[in-house]
């Protein structure tokens, strides 16, 4: 069995960007981050439990990529670019083919994104992947979620429901007969999810509020209304379903567009009067957008069919209630 | 059960100080810290998972405090101030008994060295604590692990060994007898180690290299003379051995001292003529050293006893490899 510093040396250690953000990398007691002068950082932390937010057998490589993927996705919400991350990883056993996978996983969405591994933590214990990754921005211009107000538009860029179509597969749920593509979309989009970060850069100075949909629309948004101190009235047949969907009933395909999880798209809100701003900022990303509500002053989350019909809204996930 | 949001909210959600650094704390996709400009900022992360760094059953209060000391620790061997730390935390259960015995022993550590909580992840899984703690150190003053120079004096902070003897009593092994104070010593080194921020901090621009003592001081230097380029010859003899050792065998006093690991203790190189330097600092921040040896040109570590014998290392602690 591969020593950690040699499992790490093998396996995570990769050099640092030329450019002079990373002044010290793996390998001290800490590593050393320089953020350009008066610039804000911005953290966040994601722990991935085996059995909890992925089966056991998960593709090794897939899940490198998710486990930055749902942190990436975080800094996107907040319209911050990438500096670096952190990686804390307790491994059952020190398989060489499993780190391989992983590790390359992991540091091609790192090297995507331009945000390397600086620094990481290995030891042994029931597989858990705890990152960290921090981002830069300039002060004042973060996407919060405390900044919705009365009249702004709500949009959800790409689509929603896919993630939970592939959980449903590998679950073996019953569903209505699922092409090969269908298939394919939902497993890649539960197992390989694409952090939002041009559209969240693009998105500075122009949305007032911003979330990443990891548990649920309904449930995710909740957490902006509650933060702004307002409400909000969403058309559900105006959600963004997945294509993959298409062959499910409408019940399924509603219930997992307004609280499926695992989405990891960009729900935000702009003033209205910024609409074609949003549009030119989703075309120079190549990132879909649509619109499906409007914030009120009302508290509450208020669901309508096209018809304006009350729609009741399905239980949100969380990670630590559900079973 | 309490869902992940109000056990953050009851258990961890503390006010950010009020100077400015934390820009926006818990509840957020993102934590915004401001550090002051052209600061680097050192990031470092572990991770403890139950049955592996700390026996089921442990203490929750010592668990948080130590969850955390080991981090700030890490960053007391760069010489660090703290700016604040995130907490990913897989829970078998939420036991609210458990968890505000965790977060009080966590947040009072935190506080007393300035370092806020400013964000987090909960889930339900294995007992596994990741913490990634953010500090902040002028470009150019950080005690890094390659600037050790042959010449330099080696010095210890604190004692040595009396973490393992606190291992020892928990693992019933076999012990001279033990005293009830060296026995609350020893456990209280263990679970509730102090971590040497004030001398860290002290020792910036007299100590050429640093880093902290996890494993055990013979593997630790090792990596200190590995990415310095050099050697050392360590006096075993000279080496501060805790007082809770001395009623046990010398070889024990020794093998411990050397390699047995979770002393938290800093180990740190300093040009000969800065001896009263480095005095002066240990003394302005109440902090014993000891000098133990000194950095030789020729790789590889000699240990001698106090007549000049060679003294053969013991193997050091792998969190990895160790059963």
């Amino acid at each position: 069995m591969l020593s950690e510093f040699a499992l790490i040396r093998r396996y995570f250690d990769r050099a640092s960007p030329a450019d002079g953000r990373i002044a010290l990398g793996i390998g001290d007691d800490c590593a050393l981050l320089q953020p350009r002068a008066g610039m804000q950082l911005a953290v966040s932390t994601d722990m991935l439990v085996e059995g909890r937010h992925f089966f056991a057998g998960t593709d090794a490589g897939r899940l490198g990529h998710k486990s930055l993927a749902v942190n990436l996705s975080d800094l996107a919400a907040m319209g911050a670019t990438p500096l670096g991350f952190t990686l804390a990883l307790a491994l059952p056993s020190s398989e060489s083919g499993w780190l391989a996978a992983f590790s390359g996983g992991l540091l091609a969405l790192a090297e995507q994104h331009d945000c390397p591994l600086v620094g990481g933590d290995t030891t042994a214990g029931p597989l858990t992947i705890s990152i960290t990754v921090f981002g830069e921005i300039a002060p004042g211009a973060a996407l919060r979620r405390d900044g919705a107000r009365p009249g702004d538009d709500i949009w959800i860029s790409g689509s929603l429901g896919e993630a939970r179509l592939g959980l449903a597969v590998l679950r073996g749920e019953s569903l209505a007969p699922l092409s090969e593509d269908a298939r394919g979309t939902a497993l890649e989009r539960l197992e390989s999810p694409h952090p939002r970060l041009p559209l969240g850069q693009a998105l500075r100075g122009i949305a007032t509020a911003a979330i990443d949909l990891s548990d649920g629309f309904t449930g995710d948004i909740a957490h902006v209304l509650e933060r702004s101190g307002c409400g909000a009235t969403v058309v559900v047949d105006s959600l963004p379903v997945g294509a993959a969907l298409r062959d499910q009933s409408l019940a399924l395909q509603r219930a997992w567009s307004l609280a499926g999880g695992d989405d990891y798209e960009l729900c935000f809100t702009a003033p209205a009067d910024l609409h074609d701003a949003v549009i030119a900022a989703a075309a120079r990303t190549g990132t879909p957008v649509t619109r499906v509500g409007r914030i009120d002053a009302a508290p509450g989350l208020r669901l309508q069919d096209a018809h304006g019909a009350q729609v009741l809204a399905p239980p949100s996930f969380d990670h630590f209630q559900a079973s």
